[in-house]
């Protein structure tokens, strides 16, 4: 009988030939949804095959794009062979966002928590109190402290008046042996849950606080899996794009107020979404919490006032952030749930950071040296081994999402993701998500674009525009010039790329490559010493390499140096939620980091101007297609 | 010059002859309420004069019975001599409720703290914490943290979210010195507070939980000193009027959050009432509470089912309480007070016996042997001395309070409180609280009326009435009598007593008495080897000894060995609001306490029957006036 496995859970089971694919998933335990109940009508059981085939019975509701990706729909598709099919995590609510699906499938599986390692904050154990007897001077109270000391001593036990409301009806209803959830942290045992009998499943969240998007994932903590994932924008967007204008927004206690507000209700629809389409978990089974975001998230999450994080001495108020319980911060799990927030190590490298670095070798410790970059609005860098781990971060601009494009757009519906230039015309053909008409172009569109518009010629180093008029694509106004993807039509602006655009592109390219030639700079060391170079967040995953050499974004390593490791920020998040020795780790690696202010660091101005052309004015840097000094 | 010199405070200064007591009051200090502005209109602002005099130039709103008592009005009285004068710390709604007036009258100073012994929960201390400093990888959090533990050591500092969101721009404002609240216990130190400047005045509320009416106390816990007193009814009342049926009535979650809901309201009315008077004192000034209730009272204001208190084996869920915040308990405080609450030792002896011997000799270890009793509702008897200490409740039930009589009422206006019988002809003069007309009669009136009419024969010793037609105040209908003190007239039904209502009198008294021999007698002793009798709860201040000895409610000891202590937990729950060597006090105190169980206590329920006569089946206890055999 053929064997289908299930990814990233790795669920194996044989089945006869024909089997479905939900009778298959049902009979492995795997979780897929199928919100029209397997008409094939809504599109959402979406599966990836990784290996082997699947019998898919197309009926013309799955896009090109997706098909070409390698999905189909699970409740049209039936076992014929071995085979391995990925469950996509979460489906966005357009077509295209698959970053939850696949955000694991860079990172090494034996970095994640293995089964010994799993111990959430608060673990469950069952522990005895001892029968009431008449007389004996103790209360109910009293003898569960002293159950719960003799099981793992603790000078102080705080327990939420909530439970101790249940606890005389849960103790006499389980005879005194109780299922206790405790955190044990510096001597004080916080009890989360007392039960009479223990679930069949535990839950946890893992939640990526992004300056643009907010990713929550439901977790069963205790299979150490994952459950479902929920992607949504963080409803503070309107209040600036990028982390400096959300500071200066949040400058009195009413705005802070308001932002802590809304991405919270961002936070708490995932957490509702999450619960609702599996079963309707309730909110009191979440006993589990782990956070990872910016600096400047993770105080306005709190609530904290952000402005010192970029007021000299730029001091956050939080660096090790200490337990609160999801009743004080307004996290709708269990009200008695405590949150582990990621640590921060400065202004600008925070929790997303120390949390994605669990997805790379620097949390092996070896002695290669790996550079690891998140891209995104603000541009994150670690470099190190197992000997010294620096950190720094570049504001990039909001160039790769879309923002400061005039047709820019986020990687959503409508958004041209990659084009095809014809470098004798110079006419390009584009590839627009979900199908459709294009609306505008995101960030890989921007440099699957850029970088044959420089191979071809049609743009110099200084990202000008060819003006001569053999391209009919490059239309030229007084002193400025446009490359026009989509003509304009009545009512329809089309979608096109300005001087000034590309302009926003170099700057923010320019940005995050002086800072990585800073940093290797001040250890005295070049792309050279580099041996693995991770990309992180989101975009990295849309961007094709080549072409982010070719533009002087990526340094000219070997491809297969480059290690896309997707939402590391929301892996790593899950990685802490699950294991102690993951939130140790985090903890070791976020004191060992040494955080610089490129703002302070001598020559980071002059690198960042030496990179303000494409590829670089050094050409050496980039000297030929694939013969790139840097590669080994 | 003249001196002046205020209770309970002992403010005392020296003015001219003619200065004005509230002048004089301003001068010292010291705190009296003007509701009408000094326009002698609303006699509010009364006060006693407890040595000298005071010039009163009464203007007839006080009523007689109050000036009987020595109050005058403060506002139209000078001084004219050495005085010393008591103000209520406060005046109820209805005249004649001045048991927190003189609540702290019968103890003795010398039990209550010192200046030295000043130190609350949660205390204020100066620190100093480290400027911040460039990329030191601190946020203000971590250098918080290491100046708590720097001022005092701390296995784990737990900080509220809402001072955390605070302490960025506290620590800014105070350049890092700043004033913490902070309360140790077990290694863990809760902050309640940090400020960048000190408070004039740090204030607490200590709060009585009684079945029947709760008193509330705003004291300035700086100079150790109470500043006004509200009481008022428990708002459970409506839910059963004994501890029993209020345990009856808690019987699932809703009726018990509903039952936790009232007393909150209560406790927060005067709360708010308190603040309101007091100059509008801010809720977050408030940052200590200390509570003392019964068991069951405080279990219900936490929201914990009492129903196992009462069924076997009598197990409560508290007896130590844990500390909680004032904002998981509802306490409308600073939300990061934490409020103590005096320790229970069984189902039926609570925190209000354990704060309320705090205001004996108990506290003192002394070798004489002390009884104490609370009388209410129940009836709380504590017996001992330095070598050991023996506790138990018997249920009165609410004869004393007006319950269960016909025409009996509380201790309010319109209620007879006293009264005169003429032997002869057997009619009676009534004295009414507040003066004006009598609606009913209280607990003391019944017991000045019952003594009286015992020993001029017109009720026997089974509490039967005269039904020779002697007395035209006795009337009698078919089987039943009555005696009446105010005949009915047209849609009123006047006040008299039945038979039946003598019956449940007589079960009161004996309930009480027997308990106290029985408690004796299981140590061998009789009432002979009482040194000192203490009397508490409100009721107590109002009977008179005589008259309860020849009801046999009060054993034939020496008056001088009855001490009325008032309300003697709202002082213990003072004093533990003041003094850390006083909770631990009650700690050790409540430790030491053997309780016991008199339903299972052979010889009660012969005792009880013994004393169902008027005094006592067995006279010799109570032989002739002024020469019984415990008079020593």
């Amino acid at each position: 009988m053929p064997q289908i496995t299930f990814l990233p859970g790795k669920l194996v089971c044989e089945v006869e030939v024909g089997t479905s694919v939900p009778e298959a998933a049902e009979r492995c335990g795997a979780v897929i949804s199928y919100p029209c109940a397997c008409k094939g009508a809504c599109a959402k059981c979406i599966v990836r095959v990784e290996r082997g085939s699947l019998d898919f019975a197309d009926n013309g509701k799955l896009s090109f794009d997706l098909k070409r990706q390698g999905f189909v729909l699970a409740c049209r598709s039936s076992v014929s062979e071995d085979v391995e099919v990925l469950i996509p995590s979460s489906v966005g609510d357009e077509a295209g966002q698959f970053s939850d699906a696949i955000s694991r499938m860079g990172v090494d599986e034996d970095l994640f928590p293995t089964e010994r390692d799993i111990k959430p904050l608060a673990s469950c154990a069952k522990i005895s109190v001892a029968p009431a007897e008449m007389l004996d001077g103790l209360g109910d109270y009293d003898r569960f402290v002293q159950a719960v000391r003799d099981s793992s001593p603790a000078a102080a036990v705080d327990l939420p008046l909530d439970l101790l409301q249940h606890l005389p009806d849960v103790l006499r209803e389980s005879d005194g042996d109780v299922f206790v959830w405790r955190a044990d942290e510096g001597g004080v045992s916080r009890i989360v849950d007392i039960r009479s009998s223990a679930p069949e499943t535990d839950y946890g969240v893992a939640v990526d606080i992004g300056t643009t998007t907010v990713a929550v994932q439901l977790a069963d903590v205790t299979r150490g899996r994952i459950v479902d994932t929920v992607t949504q924008y963080n409803a503070q967007i309107d209040r600036g794009a990028d982390i400096i204008s959300r500071i200066t927004y949040a400058k009195n206690f009413d705005r802070i107020r308001e932002m802590r507000g809304l991405v919270l209700s961002t936070i708490n629809r995932g957490i509702s979404e999450l619960r609702e389409r599996n079963g309707n978990i309730p909110k009191d089974e979440i006993r589990n919490v782990a956070i990872a975001g910016n600096t400047t998230m993770a105080h306005l999450f709190m609530g904290i006032r952000p402005e010192y994080i970029r007021l000299e001495p730029y001091t956050p108020a939080v660096m090790r952030v200490p337990l609160h319980r999801a009743s004080e911060l307004g996290l709708e799990v269990n009200p008695n749930a405590l949150a582990w927030v990621s640590p921060n190590v400065g202004s600008y490298v925070g929790g997303d950071i120390t949390a994605g670095i669990l997805c790379t070798d620097f949390a092996r410790g070896v002695q290669e040296v790996c550079l690891f970059i998140d891209i995104g609005t603000n541009g994150e860098i670690v470099l190190g081994n197992g000997d010294f781990l620096l950190g720094c971060a570049c504001s990039a601009g909001p160039a790769f999402e879309g923002g400061g494009i005039e047709r820019g757009m986020r990687a959503s519906r409508g958004a041209i993701e990659r084009v095809e230039v014809d470098p004798e015309s110079g006419e390009c053909r584009c590839f627009v998500i979900g199908g459709g008409e294009p609306k505008g172009i995101c960030g890989s569109g921007l440099i699957s674009l850029l970088a044959q518009l420089l191979d071809a010629g049609i743009i110099d180093q200084r990202g000008k525009l060819d003006r001569s008029g053999k391209y009919p694509s490059v239309r030229v106004a007084g002193k400025t010039a446009r490359y026009v993807m989509v003509p304009s039509s009545e009512g329809d602006p089309g979608v096109y790329l300005t001087e000034h655009d590309i302009d926003n592109f170099i700057r923010a390219k320019a940005a995050i490559f002086s800072a990585c030639v800073t940093l290797l700079n001040s250890v005295d060391m070049d792309f050279g010493a580099i041996d693995k170079f991770y990309i992180a967040g989101g975009f990295g995953r849309y961007i094709a390499i080549d072409r982010a050499r070719t533009l002087g974004l990526l340094p000219f390593l070997d491809e297969d140096k480059f290690l896309y490791i997707g939402n590391s920020s929301l892996s790593g998040a899950f990685m802490s939620l699950l294991s102690e020795r993951h939130r140790n780790m985090v903890s070791e690696l976020a004191n060992r980091i040494t955080y610089i202010d490129l703002s302070t660091e001598a020559g980071y101005m002059d690198e960042y101007v030496a990179a303000m052309f494409l590829p670089h004015t050094n050409m050496e840097l980039f000297h030929g297609k694939g013969s790139g000094v840097w590669a080994r």
